[in-house]
């Protein structure tokens, strides 16, 4: 690794904002590849310039065919809606490009397939890929994975998971692309229920292999600019799985959930032991050690700032909090340390599939009146 | 009113003394029509006149045939099994005795009906009769359902409830009637859900109408006095419901919940506000109103002991709180106000049949692969 | 003890009402020697009679002088305000009955002293006393006194208190004798810090030697029956006080902390462990213990109503939460088992007077520019 | 301002990490001038050259004296340690550098009056100074400090502050400079009790003017690298304060609170509101509004992410959190803003001085057995 490693992102918006800040900070707190933010891709020039020449990228560009080409760009980093992931991935990693995409992985299930097969292809030839449920690096998240693995809670019987905002609560706010199935895929299921079930099959190293589920629209109508349009997605979103290993989760999500602003939370019960979490406390871990005298149980309030914790050692002394953005940076170290060591990136794109086909049960059970579906 | 009214209990197990202790202290506190605990009623002579002396009442007796036909007996306050209910309300109800019967209402639909029509009947007779859903009897859910009747919460979407404890997570806890279908009825479901079920009813002032479920138990065989038993009711139920008014309800009640004593949690989210409440602060509801400038907005911590919040003014001063056998005390405040009124007391027999139906419900969808279900 | 114990309580207002309520209750949770609510005292003759009969009592009376001379009446318990303690208790010692008094003992150093003379003299017929420090008997405190006597905090260093309660918070709250000198004593110095000192001298099982302090009046002139009145005693009260085994503690008394109920809140720090408590959640305690390894550490929520914690066995299965009020029952309790064994009970009027002592050192420190005095 | 501002930082450990971070990400959240990372300075060669290649400086350099000298270097921030402070911010102003110091303003008195009259005489040159009191730019604290200005807590009558670690808990934590007084000045006083009296201060707009104080070393000896060396410094202090307005306050600071990692918690007690905030959830603000009805008051948890707070809106949408290091880049936006506009940036060096002179008080008082002391 002679050189450093040339970055392409493709997108600007909040998630090329939020990807920025952890190409241009990773560097400064762990020990990984050096980097260099070399191209901005966006579709309006202007705009991409400013955005490039504000979040530390040497320059920008308009296409995105010709940047994945450039010898100087080693990595391309997707941050562009969903319905745009399966063509540019592909390509970039059929030119020996590695790949990290947002989440979700695709607006469909035929474009994640393909996508799967392209990372398989190029990972044989040493080429990268890597889809960004960031959430998993959440430090209390991922020592609640570890508590879980070395089976602190015994065998997990439930999990209560829901990932509930309001930013769609007022009937007022306006259309977007988000709101119209063509652009978006879906709704809420698609957009944070997806995080609520990677988390859940992250935490339990599990799968989910059968789904009943709900969707349904608050608010059918809302202003566009041109006009009163119909909303064709979902505003919230249940659903009960069945996991491969025995346990049964409720996860609910909601953009129209009053007073919630990101809230995901993850309660999970075992024999031996429960967490709980809430990412607008994304620092604090809940732990109950049931094998602890009954007297002196309790859930604890784990601050997850010590040394020990995954992650955190890189920033401040304990107690100093993280805040939500860091995810982004833990997520990019794990991608340069897999692409130095050659070690196989997660998650990948096979388990962004997963989740695409969980979130595709949930839809056909949502149309077959909740019965349910096999994953 | 010229004599104090006479009460006879049946039953003097843990709802046995929950009730006791309400009839012993209700005058105390409140201004209600004077009772005289006269019987207590148990199937051991012995045992049921220890707990007799021990919880204040006069006599005990063995035979509940021969109670209920006692002239010094007005009310009849049914804490017997559930199996039991409908034979001795429905013969209380014909004797003239004014009936209180612990939730549920009956095991089985038909019961129900009768009861129904028994307490139908009674009413025209001036005979009054009351389903022990007590936890409408929480101050801060009477309080949050005015907050909601009043429309402070707009429009309501979701509602997000659980019922959660832990008394079964250990698998080596005994069987005991509860777990066997023919005495019980079901598991979580009946026991626990259905204070759920009641009380997002009785928040929203609505009727849910359509359900989808599912039931687990977790632990199949527990240790009975005979060997190792089967058990034939869940451990722990997930259901989604729709309301009458457009709210659509999640539900999930677990007797195998790690941690969670007597976890209550209920969370609605209108349009213009939202409510939470967990039982085991039961003196504390947070509620967001989204009408204030957004800045401002957070969920505030209500401490429910003001004297303009309902019943607490009766008890102490502010900040000073009360517990959960309170609850009992305020139920049989206002079926004595309902007796001396001639007003008609709630719940009735009619809406806890209504939560037995959706308990149904919810049982046939989870015999059918959770496809919704009418109720 | 061939007949039950007749008790009379002398006061009917809160203390009274909080007092009769344990004496009508205890026998129904506890395996106590019987009691008879023999009479009732009150300047009054009709109120008292009417709270005689609210409150369960047989008779009621309007001079304490022929009461403590009954032979039917074994134990007096005096609720009056604190000027009247030292004359009845002394006279009613002397009568050889058991008397238990509330806090303050009496509101001069003289009378404490007077009123433990005719303690220790009493005892020594056989005759028992107690003064009414009832959060020693919150089952949380009781069990945080354990953990800490057990070592589990190793060296306490630090005690970080407060009472902080709100009623006069409004200027216009009127004048009442809790808010005049010569009838009080002192504001929320003898009234709620006085809780405050004894409970962090029962936690940790030590003295305090020396203090530093502040009294603060923040509105000095409210309206009375007769027009405005100067407020002659403290609104809020500051301390620094020093232990004999080492820690040092800081107390903090208010009655105008707005929005703060009845929170009296205690935090320990140890060397190998620490805990928090606050009143307006009784139920529960935090405790975080340091020697488990540093990730894991976290204050644990413990809902203190586990049949192994103190005094909640006798009420309800775990998780059904007790309230304020139920801290009386468990004092009167106690007594009744010290009366039975013949053991010491505690808090005796010797540890009334200690922290008289320590009140009447803060108030001299706040006298002299809150230079430290010794107790 | 026609090329971008060269800054020059000296230091390179937590502080200098800390300020480095938000020197490389300010211009990328806010519209501030544009700035240079020119030179990073520290006295180890090798570790200040690899430090400045990671942190973002284009040099780095051993000699802060040389480097105050060049012409490309604008602003001059000092991450030093206290006893360095005056003698490099002096120097810088005198070369007309704008200079922003970590908190302490200095060590001692003198100094720090050396420093407010070199910064006074520098801005009548136009050149800006500011001390680094980053807590002032917690969102939740800039938000809370506007709520009390605007008059939502009426007056203020008691603040309950707080500063409390755990890292000097073990008595085995091994001594260094932060535990000599020749080094540190003080210990938990200065480095963290100096915080929560600026917030008071800031957040009241008000001054400090009477302290009573007391410090205290629990572990008085600790290991070196040449042995047993003995503790200088406190590890803990409390101080009642007097502020001019009328409001009191307590303030507690602690290094040994066992569980506590960075707890400063501040509770602010008006005659129409109530504030509480802990700088572990430092994204959350709990305010009482005492003006709406009894019944409807409660502390609401806002969780300070909308555009509406301060700072905030530069970052993520709602409920997206920010963490500790945030603070530094809006404290390094401020001052760029400053020097951009001429307006004078706060907390000025006077305003650090006064902190000094409110911790020099209580070091007087700790000396004069608590005496109160005259600020």
């Amino acid at each position: 690794m002679s050189r450093p490693l040339g970055v392409a992102a493709i997108g600007y918006a909040f998630m090329g904002k939020a990807h920025s800040q952890a190409w241009r900070n990773v560097g400064a707190y762990f020990d990984v590849p050096a980097v260099e933010q070399r191209v901005l891709v966006g579709r309006g020039a202007g705009q991409v310039a400013e955005a490039a020449a504000r979040y530390g990228w040497a320059e920008s560009a308009t296409d995105w065919r010709e940047v994945i080409k450039r010898e100087d760009v080693d990595i391309v980093d997707i941050c562009a809606p969903g319905w745009l992931h399966a063509e540019i991935a592909i390509a970039a990693l059929q030119a020996g490009k590695h790949v990290l995409v947002e989440k979700p992985l695709s607006n469909t299930l035929a474009e994640s397939h393909a996508m799967v097969d392209a990372a398989r292809s190029a990972r044989e030839r040493g080429v990268q890929s890597m889809v960004g449920f960031n959430y998993r690096r959440v430090p209390a998240l991922a020592y609640a994975r570890g508590l879980i693995a070395d089976g602190r809670l015994g065998t997990v019987r439930e999990v209560r998971a829901a990932y509930l905002q309001d930013w769609l609560a007022d009937p007022e706010a306006p259309m977007s692309w988000r709101l119209r199935k063509e652009t978006a895929g879906s709704g809420a299921l698609g957009d944070i229920a997806s995080h609520a079930i990677d988390q859940l099959q992250y935490l339990l190293g599990d799968t989910v292999t059968e789904v009943s589920g709900r969707l349904h629209t608050f608010v059918s109508r809302r202003p566009g600019p041109d006009g009163v349009e119909e909303v064709t997605v979902d505003d919230a979103a249940w659903a009960t799985l069945s996991l491969a290993g025995g346990a049964i989760a409720s996860v609910e999500a909601s953009r129209v959930a009053t007073g919630r602003k990101n809230s995901l939370r993850i309660e999970v019960y075992g024999t031996e032991g429960a967490l709980a979490f809430d990412l607008e406390r994304l620092n604090e871990l809940e732990f109950l050690d049931a094998t602890t005298p009954a007297a002196e149980q309790g859930f604890r309030r784990i601050v997850v700032t010590e040394p020990e914790h995954p992650y955190v050692g890189a920033w401040w002394p304990q107690g100093h909090v993280i805040g939500w953005e860091h995810t982004f940076t833990h997520q990019i170290r794990d991608f340069l340390l897999a692409i130095r060591d050659g070690s196989a990136p997660s998650p990948s794109f096979a388990e962004g599939l997963q989740v695409q086909r969980v979130l595709g049960a949930i839809e056909q059970s949502a149309a077959a009146k909740s019965a349910i579906i096999q994953v």
